[in-house]
């Protein structure tokens, strides 16, 4: 199943609804009727094993609106808490990243022993066709880096790679936009990964039955049309169950929690010299089965 | 004001209340009726222009408990995203700190150009007299921080220095435990100040209007009696209103947030060899008019 958070052409300025998507004929289902009042995305994970099969059942029958109709927001446009995100997590992204001077204060293409955690503050969360505001004056050097995220469902602590597969309610898109002068100068990575905007998401929460082989996805990045990043999620250094069993090891996990798994190589200060974004850039992340999250400067 | 979230002695299991302390005559006034049903701190310090002087002008009415009759939980017991935490933000600290090796992959005594910014997760918080897990065979390395924490009331973005006082709900202390191993080892340092029970907060989380001159307040922690950490709030390298400014610079501060500003000299890594905490320990921490954090590792 396919499901977004959205705002119909008509509404007033707050409100969200949860829907139903048919990607094919370009619809969505608004599924309202069909939740308890207030249901958004996080509450209808945690609920998702009563609530669920009720979509699975009546969703079809519900209202139909175009999908180009609506205002597709976040899948969660607010998270319960930060993002857990995974740096240097492809192989030749940590070359790249490492021979760019950007990870300070060694430069090192040293791939990570261990997985690299940090967060995005929840208020840099944005929508799929949302602008990503670029900062003026507070970064000059934007980077973009798409990324699998994935969505935790039944919660835990101490899980283990056999058993990860049963916490994850479903995938998403995010593009981890970084300023990269501010992670290079503060030297802890929260505040060049969390400006407002700076987490792109969506366009939808994909269940996680839709994916038979996570590891066969591709994740594929392009600016203004021009392919940046391409490469399967087969060539993640730290696997989905690795990365799951990592941060639960001592950290109770929560329906609805998001870890970004990492970029592959391509991003702008790649490049030498360095491809920052500008106002008027358009970045398009895809992969496979979850659609194609669209995002501009400006 | 000091105000508490606690949980009577005869109530059950989740219940959690807000009430106004008297410090002096160790009582606490139960301000449950005052406030909206489902009122929580985050809400009341969202709400306090309107219900602040609710409980200012009737809490002295309302049913009083003695303190040590109930359960104090943490004054915020689930933050609704992580704290932002300040690394590196003493100069005693920071050079004891770098010195220790456990700075990777650099060994320097430099002080920071900047504020460095991470973050603790929502479920690292416990409450006051809440027990410390040792996490026994996820880290082998635990290590206290006494801080003084910020806690933001009005919300916004672009903060100047000059403004950021107003947007000071007011204060609490926090430990900012931390499993140095993984610290190291992860190199972000989200998943070593991050584990379950890693963050006591309170006991109070106490107005900025009881706190004439921030800087002039001492952070003070002992382990098992001896005194670790003694320095005043003066020589934080960047100050209150710096790190409100750095971080609002792009990101939008929330009502409730919470900023930890660092700790000083004096943590277990500091000594040769280092000094960690093992079971049974005992850790306070004791801030000028904001009361003593007193946690048992166990």
């Amino acid at each position: 199943m396919k499901l977004v958070t959205f705002r119909p052409a008509d509404s007033a300025g707050t409100e969200r609804r949860v829907g139903v998507v048919d990607s094919e004929r370009r619809i969505v289902h608004d599924a309202t009727v069909l939740l308890p009042p207030g249901t958004g995305m996080p509450e209808l994970i945690e609920g998702w094993e009563e609530l669920g099969p009720v979509l699975r059942d009546a969703a079809g029958d519900q209202p139909t609106l175009s999908l180009d109709s609506v205002e597709l927001l976040a899948p969660i446009p607010v998270p319960r808490r930060d993002l857990f995100c995974v740096g240097k997590n492809y192989r030749d992204h940590a070359v790249e990243f490492g021979r760019s001077g950007y990870d300070t204060p060694a430069r090192s293409e040293d791939l990570p022993d261990k997985p690299i955690i940090f967060s995005k503050a929840t208020t840099s969360v944005t929508g799929p066709g949302a602008d990503i505001d670029p900062h003026a004056g507070v970064t000059a050097e934007l980077d973009y880096e798409g990324e699998l995220c994935v969505i935790i469902g039944r919660g835990g602590r101490g899980i283990s790679r056999e058993r990860a597969f049963d916490h994850v309610w479903g995938y998403t898109i995010v593009n981890d936009v970084t300023a990269r002068d501010l992670q290079r100068d503060h030297k802890q990575w929260l505040l060049g990964k969390s400006l407002d905007t700076h987490c792109p998401m969506g366009p939808y929460a994909v269940t996680a039955d839709e994916i038979t082989d996570v590891t066969a996805l591709r994740v594929e990045t392009t600016v203004n049309g021009e392919p940046r990043q391409s490469a399967p999620v087969k060539d993640l250094i730290f696997d989905v169950p690795e990365l799951i069993a990592t941060i639960s090891a001592g950290i109770t996990l929560l329906p609805g929690d998001l870890i970004a798994t990492g970029t592959p190589a391509g991003v702008g200060i790649g490049f030498d010299p360095p491809r920052f974004l500008a106002t008027g850039d358009v970045v398009e992340v895809t992969i496979t089965g979850l659609g194609t999250l669209r995002n501009r400067v400006g």
